[in-house]
């Protein structure tokens, strides 16, 4: 088994919701998730932000599906770290 | 349930209140408020300047009208951290 | 004897399977594997990886047969960590 | 209530009192003012300073007076950190 | 007497034996040994590496030895570090 | 009251005494005296230095003796730190 | 009294003895000290070092003898550390 303890995500988000409510979006998927999002670029109707995501085990699927329910588009994905082995302490 | 524990915003002010009384007015805001006010620039009439807030758990509303009620305005929020849980120690 | 403690290789590899999906199947290799992962370069068909490999002992052609099973190549060996000694904590 | 305890000030002084005198005057304030104060540039007649003053809790009108008893003035605020509570330890 | 803790080496090797292999070969020469081989550069038909080891106590004769064995050749000695004592804890 | 913890000086000195013999002089002012000495620029009669000198409490008009005892001259403080309090503990 | 803590010596020396052998030597002259030396640049007949020599005590007089016992030259004293005090741990 393997867990994901680290997403960084280049993402293309609408100005609203803003990058606090983005951020809030993601970090109520787990107990334990930490967000930071940066704003790297403002445009006229997108915002180019670097999203990086800890947790002990962080779920792909549903960051990704909260991210296009918010009308973001992931852009790629900058950088993972994954553990072989059963979640526990970070 | 999500916590604001860190935000970085990206603020214009007029030139009184001053630094201090603009970082007191936010500080104010909580018991374990930490504000760190950096000028950018100084222009005639007005100052760029970022706002560092962190505490165990920020109201980014309260935060807002406070810059308002001064004659700040929000040009944008830079970075947020937010976590998905209740509130507890940093 | 000798044991490998870290692995900095250079790999070309295909959109699919994407970056998390890549890290996994390396980090599923080994109980303790910390695999990191970082995407330097998209082009049209391909994306250039850095991949940071570290655990107590690292089995360096397990790793090379995953990569290559998934599509990717090894374009090079950026950087070792060898400890002469039997595999013991980190 | 809220607590000042940081403080970067840009400072234009005349060359005397010279720079460890001026420094000295600013922690005589309080029993645990730290005080830096670098020397920018030196010009003819003055002398640009950035100080750096940091307590658990300053008292910045005693500073400002201080400063210009000594027939300096303070250019700007270049940073302040007020932590929203009252003074405890640093 | 001397102990010679960290060596940093620049070292031209042909592309066989591969990195790893390389530092595998001086792994193994002490119980203790630390390898980090860098590639800093690939041409036709060798690469330009750094190698720092560490140990308690490094035998430099048989370091050379085993590089030139497996074809490389000891451009020069980047670092040393010597302590003038017995081997003891690092 | 006022200590002196730290200044950094802007030292212009002849080659005679040496870098060593200059720093040893200021050191033996004080049983906790730290200097450290880096030559800047060599000219043909001069070399600059910058010195920093940090002990719980220096006496700065004897360091400035000793400068000009030896043909030293102060060229500029470029640094001080000052604490509003007792020497005690660095 | 004083104490030599540190010396970061600027010397030229011939190709032989090698940067090890030269860095052993002094490290020989006392129980405690700690040789790193780094090759700078390398000439037909000369390498340029830096060599940073740690002790709890150092004994610059019999230094400077050893590296021109082995044909070395000390360029320039670049940094000297000097302690107001008598030798105890570093």
């Amino acid at each position: 088994m393997s867990t994901v303890k680290r997403l960084v995500l280049d993402v293309l988000k609408p100005h609203q919701p803003n990058a606090l409510e983005f951020a809030q979006a993601i970090a109520r998927l787990g107990e334990g998730y930490r967000v930071r999002l940066n704003v790297e670029e403002v445009d006229e109707k997108t915002e180019s932000t670097i999203i990086v995501i800890e947790s002990t085990s962080l779920d792909f699927s549903r960051i990704e599906e909260t991210i296009q329910s918010m009308g973001g588009s992931l852009h790629s994905i900058d950088e993972v770290e994954v553990w072989g082995s059963t979640p526990d302490t970070l």
